[in-house]
């Protein structure tokens, strides 16, 4: 038989999917990324688990291509990665070095771009050519869908939307600039939010939330605390709500798609959040392409990377 | 032998070109819009200056397409016109309208689209397909290029980057939204920004520039005040270069364009916001994109939205 296989290499864990042509997923191994043992390493990884998925299900040929998400910026064409920032891979000729220890043609994506095309092929995005998908978890990642295929920009750096300055003022983000959305609406900036808040004295049940230490202090914790009704980790969701949704309308401002679809560990708490994002993006977003779209919730959690990857092996393939 | 028309309507005035098969302009002709005379009479002047500008070469028949520019939101596929804030057409057929009138096929584009055509085509943005043309002057407004062609989006009203919200608490924009671009960066931001100064009892020289009435009070007197030194003026001035250069860095961030042409009333006073602009966007804008792409100023001026007509009327025709 044949069929293709996705693997989703993330900081912490590798995820690795086997799939018929038709993109049934009939394997599926999660291994630990094991980041600081080096890029040798994480490469061999890598390749067990693309050994792993075969052996589930007992084949060794068969195998028509193999797609590999990265988390970080990649050149496409070539299957180069830049770097990440969460793995030991840099300047890393990914797709030459699999080809040759795989023997079957071996594509290069970005995670986040991966994940956009699964929720497009498999996911919340079915039927809508023109979607972007956001996810929103410890940082905020995106990729847009232009006429059913990942729009990658002039030089695949496309959909980095966690990037956009919202407030020019605001909080220092990772990325060295100010008032960044992900330096306001995600997990971190939550977290970073609730931590201020505790060194002023002030957030008890936040801190409470978070066992009584400043340094477990995060989302969960500050959600957590907002959902018994404390008043000051409210303010904190509504807060990064009210970004998130500044966010979103700007994107449709800006690229009019037919579905935005919202992703990441910040979907577990959706009920707080959603009517707070949904106003801010009603009083934002202008009239003619608000009223032609919808925003939805993911559909594949954290497989839509894998999924995604299942679906440009096979497009791989077929080209 | 044969040809192609494009028409620029725009608030105050229709700019009426035609070209021959290889996009060489052969005719001009300009007439006021006289948008007060109500719907009928402005497609009644885009009528005559068609023939206006076969009559300028001596041809009657030949004429393959017509692409028509609108200051508003389309429906491209359709030709059907929205609406526009400066023009009396409302949910106006009017391709099929011209059509008729005509008897030659008609193309329906949004202007601010058509104009990012003709420097992607004619202008700064020759062998660029992946560009954004920026145009800042009493609005402002943009076009997106990608794969060589206009970007519509999935209800064609993408490129509405005006309207970004790049300063939540910021002021009051035409749209309702606040904190737009536009209402930051326009020219109509900086007058504004300038008559809130007189008001206060400030704002001395610019008044003076201005011809002493507060009425008078524009963009140009801002600049003309900054350029003689008045620190009030550059101060706006520099403000309004600021929120330029974060509103580019967010659609080099999310879109990864390899050009940023920017265009409009703004470049007449290129040197006095180019360097503050520039030094945001790239305190800004994500290093690996930044580094792959150039933002130069357009080349066609006021002109770009009718050779972009051109453009598309020869395109439309031969496909």
């Amino acid at each position: 038989m044949n069929y293709v296989v996705g693997v989703d290499v993330g900081g912490t864990k590798i995820l690795t999917m086997l799939a018929d042509p038709l993109g049934n997923v009939l394997a599926e191994v999660t291994v630990p990324t094991m980041a600081d043992e080096g890029a040798e390493g994480v490469m061999e990884r890598v390749v067990q688990t693309v050994t792993a998925v075969q052996q589930q299900i007992g084949v060794r040929g068969g195998l028509l291509a193999v797609a590999v998400g990265v988390p970080g910026p990649v050149d496409v064409a070539n299957g180069w990665v830049y770097f990440c920032p969460n793995l030991p891979w840099t300047n890393l000729a990914l797709k030459q070095i699999l080809e040759n220890k795989l023997q079957v043609p071996v594509l290069v994506e970005n995670d986040a771009n991966a994940a956009a095309f699964g929720e497009h092929v498999y996911g919340a995005g079915v039927g809508q050519r023109d979607m972007i998908y956001v996810t929103v978890s410890t940082g905020i990642g995106g990729g847009i869908i232009t006429n059913g295929q990942i729009y990658h920009g002039a030089s695949d750096n496309a959909g980095e939307i966690g990037h956009m300055t919202i407030m020019p003022d605001g909080p220092l983000c990772n990325c060295g600039n100010t008032g960044c959305l992900e330096s306001l609406a995600s997990g971190t900036a939550m977290a970073n939010a609730a931590r201020e808040l505790v060194l002023q004295g002030r957030g008890e049940r936040v801190l409470r939330a978070a066992g009584g230490q400043l340094g477990t202090v995060d989302a969960q914790a500050v959600v957590a605390a907002a959902q018994e009704g404390d008043h000051e980790a409210k303010a904190i969701v509504a807060g990064a709500a009210r970004a998130l949704g500044i966010g979103i309308a700007n994107l449709i401002n800006i690229i009019n798609p037919g579905l935005v679809v919202l992703g990441g560990g910040v979907m577990n708490s959706k009920e707080m959040f959603w009517p707070v994002m949904q106003r801010e993006i009603e009083s934002r977003a202008l009239q003619a392409p608000l009223a032609r779209m919808k925003i939805v919730p993911a559909r594949l959690g954290a497989k839509a990377g894998a999924r995604g990857l299942i679906a440009l092996a096979l497009k791989c393939y077929r080209n």
